[in-house]
């Protein structure tokens, strides 16, 4: 067939490092906003948490109890009982003699240096008697014991735990500064009726990069359709799903260089190769994405899901965890192409690819535990070489979940 | 001081095993229900994705192109180019010598078995011209390459990742049959100001366990008003943190005894010992936790998310990736309790503990990239011993968000 390409910008596609280096000059991080604590779990740090003041600032009861004086519980025994009266009042000190109820987490009153715990309480009592001598300090939390003044606690970066909302509240913060979830507007586009598996699958890698998907997916045919889409979305970022190619039906690429500028278009990964950067005439960023389920997934791993994690202020790399092992078959890889392989772990730690996206499309990760990433400047990996794994959140190996 | 304890039970606490036995008795799965595919992302799915039909289903274009008959361009070459015209109709045999266009994931027309790209369309253009012969399938998907009929593609047990909403939508999937998520109602109790540490830091393990919270914490001291937020409670299973104990304000378990059944109370675990297990008359579980943030959430991993996971259909296990590894120096721990020991991986792999929930409080927490779990048999790991830590998700080590 004759050959004389629409768009010669795919006939030399960019490494993915150059077009990467392109992205990062369109997308740095938003400014942070504050969330209370109840709205802080999984966001990222903003900013260190530095102690103000020791925790816990002042001395304080670790157990419901009587809080005494330790040095007058000495000699105390079964046979030599130490009655102690209940003192009355807050910040008096306790007279000899005397002790204070406390609850966990109460300061301790002047005066007194240790907790007994209460375990009998007469209705009326006025006194209690120790039977056996107390050390200073026992059931006592003392100031600075769990962290000085000035310690960093966490940092900035950081991904908020579950628990760490009750380390934030245990300081006292209400509100926490957290690094922004971009905006991101999903379009689809195509001939007929575009292909919607982009749309929830976009939608959760873009959720599991942080990013905050605003309303359902656009979907639209035709340039004008495509260009008036990207141009009306309120968001940080769009993500055009479908068209991004140079066949007869592909439109986006066209639509915006009508609607703004086509910053790059064909990127040397496989699968995916169509997609691109381009930019609407407000500055928008739009990301180009080919609309075959599984070099749509791609382009949005190896590309465009860097651009909502470094709009978000994360780490712009993979989100998830690697492992170093080794390939316990070859992993064929075409030279030229960046390409994402999915691998299985096997029992003895190393992996085998479970197929290509291009003979089983998205099924090629069904087994999947993870993927490796082929680099451009090499034709795979013969068995027994060392790879970097990138690692799905583990599955239950063993587990039926009950009927 | 003179013991005749309020609350016999936690005298001799039951161990952890014995108490997760009683749990599974009061918990198990709720009924599956279904969920769109675009709701379905991290939900664990209650049902194999077996497939149907054949994936494809029957042979398709993998690109837009000119759908063609390959047998027919034999002998094609730059010196002997062969015109194909457009044939028209849909379902229509192509006639020898036509070709049809088709878009990417198109049925293929009969009497065609291979597609060849269209970079060149004159727009007035009836016939193209091959100039190289075409191998047959190229640029085809064959029907079942990607997946036979009756293949199991995902598993019941599996939480859905973000590229599987691709894959269940491109089988044409609408919705999904996933585990429940089981609605909890969180309730704090204790005298004055219940500590409102507990109530974000519960939802966010409770979330990420697969329940669901149901409104804001209530607040509440003394007998009866505790009684009466969890009787009041819509929920699968109430959590009540605080006023777990045996001291004076310690009210939860004496209110489970007026509103239901104690079933266990005080488990050999540390932090976290005072934690029990009660439901109410109409039967709805009720888990008491302590209020001291640390003992919550320990109470919490060990014991109540359990429950939290099993009414979920999830693996009751701790959803922690675990590692088996050696320790660098020695855990210690109190024979008698399980424990749960924060400890940090060091550069050479090996764990250390980072300090004690009982002298550091949620501070133990801040450094470490997981815990690992003393048994109650044992007094600790000397240093060297074997371990299974785990794991919380990855920190980023080294990345500092821009400004």
């Amino acid at each position: 067939m004759r050959r004389s390409p629409r768009d010669t910008t795919l006939v030399r596609p960019l490494s993915l490092e150059k077009a990467q280096g392109l992205l990062d000059r369109f997308t740095s991080a938003l400014p942070s906003e504050l969330v209370t604590i109840a709205n802080a779990s999984g966001r990222v740090l903003a900013d260190d948490l530095r102690l103000e003041a020791a925790m816990p600032p002042a001395d304080r009861a670790a157990v419901d109890g009587l809080a005494l004086s330790a040095r007058e519980t000495v000699g105390a025994s079964a046979y030599n009982p130490l009655p102690f009266r209940l003192g009355l009042g807050g910040a008096l000190r306790a007279p000899a003699g005397q002790g204070k109820l406390v609850a966990a987490g109460d300061p301790m009153p002047a005066g007194t240096d240790a907790v007994v715990r209460l375990e009998e309480m007469p209705d009326a009592a006025a006194a209690l008697e120790v039977i056996e001598p107390v050390a200073k300090g026992e059931n006592v939390e003392a100031a600075g014991s769990h962290a000085p003044a000035g310690a960093i606690v966490l940092r900035r970066g950081w991904r908020v735990r579950p628990h760490e909302l009750g380390l934030l509240a245990s300081v006292g913060r209400k509100s926490v500064a957290v690094m922004p979830r971009p905006r991101i507007r999903i379009v689809l586009a195509g001939r007929g009726s575009p292909r919607d598996e982009n749309g929830p699958m976009l939608q959760a890698c873009i959720e599991r990069d942080g990013g905050a998907v605003r309303g359902p997916p656009a979907r639209v045919e035709g340039r004008a359709a495509i260009a008036a889409a990207i141009c009306a979305a309120a968001a940080d970022l769009v993500l055009v799903a479908g068209g991004s190619g140079t066949g007869l039906g592909d439109e986006t690429a066209a639509a915006m260089r009508e609607a703004g500028e086509v910053v790059l278009h064909g990127i040397a990964i496989a699968p995916g190769g169509t997609a691109g950067l381009a930019r609407t005439r407000l500055g928008l960023p739009v990301l180009m994405l080919p609309g075959a389920p599984a070099a749509c997934l791609c382009a949005y791993e190896l590309f465009a899901g860097r651009a909502v994690r470094r709009l978000g202020g994360r780490d712009p790399g993979l989100p998830f965890p690697t492992l170093r092992t080794t390939t316990a078959r070859k992993i064929v890889s075409s030279i030229g192409r960046t390409e994402m392989v999915p691998v299985r772990r096997r029992d003895d730690g190393a992996v085998e690819p479970t197929g290509s996206f291009a003979g089983a499309a998205l099924f090629a990760l069904a087994e999947a535990d993870g993927f490796v990433i082929v680099p451009q400047s090499s034709e795979g990996c013969p068995a027994g070489a060392a790879c970097t794994v990138y690692l799905y959140p583990e599955r239950p190996k063993e587990h039926r979940p009950e009927a």
